[in-house]
């Protein structure tokens, strides 16, 4: 985990020399909310998915870089006064405040325009098949029918009474789909076939929702200091989350479940997939 | 022209079809800001190029609608009070001002993610190598180095003074690039090889920069009621324009020798670029 974070510091860091120009600030508040922070799941996820077919490392570090470069954008534009209005992320300012909100719109969009710019490039992987596969995979992963979207049912959460299966479908949407995306990718750059895949999106789906009931947990439950930023807003803005549907107990107990279900999806795999098991086992256990 | 506008209305029509869940907003947000406003240039340019090559008329429908998500995507969030705080766009409420910032924002990120979505996929064209050329031709013009660059720069102006090799290069980004990936896009359906493109790219250059010289001045001279939106805002804001460093006389000058430029570029093609060079001549001409 760590070596992957550092891998991808460093890509963001030659992704985002700043430049002698009036657009220095927008490159500033990109390497903000770029560099530094974050546990770098989906990244991590794209290379311990690639490592069983023993894809190029560099090519699912670019791969995780353009997913990370999307996932960055969505918590840049989030944050927003008109959308969750949060000051803080990931320890520091969030880059509305730190730069502006003109300027952290710009730095969103350009993250979202750059992550299909690494994809489209060559040096991700030789096959243009291959690329337009990641790309068409991103995409829709982020788009209204992924990321984006479970973003807009959230914000209608605030307004209506989602049942459970709303609120899966929401989550399965705002934050499994990017998770998913990952996982994709690596079975993308390791040209399994498609009917090949039902074990690894198996894994990613039960991932994906698992990831969001610890989240629930710990907004509830964890250490502000820790979390890098406010927690505990779900309740006072009036959502409806797993954990407030579910109960503490029931929820700990469905994530247990999710978690033991995610591995039970890689029974094909050996110790090759061991690194996917200990991010399931992972998401349980973190504390922020 | 009016051709084209109606089968990109048609395409954004089939690609928005509004859902029946909580996500509703968003898409009539997406359509309020895609159907019915607009020239369509871009999408005119793309099919200009491609019929050059006898290209499928579909492919270039579906890589025109592309390059529209992008320039629609840029106009809502151009719009937002934090940007440029406009109310009005194609005489109708901006998006923000009809549906609230918070869904203008996303239907601005999910228009972004449809354009790739769209490139992406086989019914754009059945080589992946063109169609990864075209995504990487649109994330590179719209991203940090071309029309999301060009608008931080356009921010910037308000703070400082810039000269005319400023504005140039800002203009080149804001509005230029996207001009010219239209172009781009064509050749590349066209599979016309890089060395091939030289007018083209010419052409799309001294298009790009016509039109803002006209849009500079219609900014001042124009009709608010035809324009559809709030005119003479650069001067309040202390920008400097071309009209504002060249005045006036010197820069319909400029626009007349930058579209004979354009057309000059075209000498390699016969009545089959027709469309083009009307195309040059519409933008010195046009009174919105």
């Amino acid at each position: 985990m760590a070596e992957v974070a550092r891998d991808i510091d460093a890509r963001f860091d030659a992704l985002l020399d700043v430049p002698a120009d009036p657009r220095a600030d927008l490159y500033r508040a990109m390497r903000h909310a770029a560099i530094g922070g974050g546990k770098r799941l989906r990244p991590l996820l794209v290379q311990a998915t690639a490592q069983l077919f023993a894809v190029d490392r560099d090519c699912a570090g670019r791969a995780g870089l353009a997913i990370e470069c999307i996932h960055v954008y969505s918590l840049i534009h989030d944050d927003l006064p008109a959308m969750d209005d949060d000051d803080m992320r990931h320890g520091k300012p969030a880059a509305h405040i730190a730069f502006g909100e003109a300027t952290a719109i710009l730095a969103g969009d350009c993250l979202h325009a750059l992550a299909f710019d690494v994809l489209a490039d060559p040096d991700t992987h030789a096959d243009p098949f291959v690329r337009v596969e990641l790309i068409a995979d991103l995409a829709r992963a982020s788009g209204p029918n992924g990321m984006a979207g479970g973003q807009m049912m959230d914000l209608e959460a605030e307004k209506s009474s989602f049942d459970l299966p709303t609120v899966t479908r929401l989550q399965a949407m705002k934050t499994g789909a990017l998770i998913a995306a990952a996982v994709e990718a690596g079975a993308i750059l390791g040209r399994l076939p498609i009917e090949g895949r039902t074990g690894l999106r198996g894994y990613a789906r039960d991932l994906g929702l698992a990831f969001q009931i610890a989240d629930d947990i710990l907004d509830v439950e964890g250490d502000q200091a820790l979390a890098g930023k406010a927690l505990r807003k779900d309740e006072a803005a009036g959502k409806e989350t797993f954990l407030s549907l579910l109960g503490l107990d029931r929820a700990r107990e469905q994530l247990r479940l999710l978690v033991d279900q995610a591995i039970a999806h890689l029974h094909a795999y050996g110790a090759e997939a061991d690194l996917l098991r200990d991010i399931a086992r992972f998401v349980m256990a973190r504390d922020h």
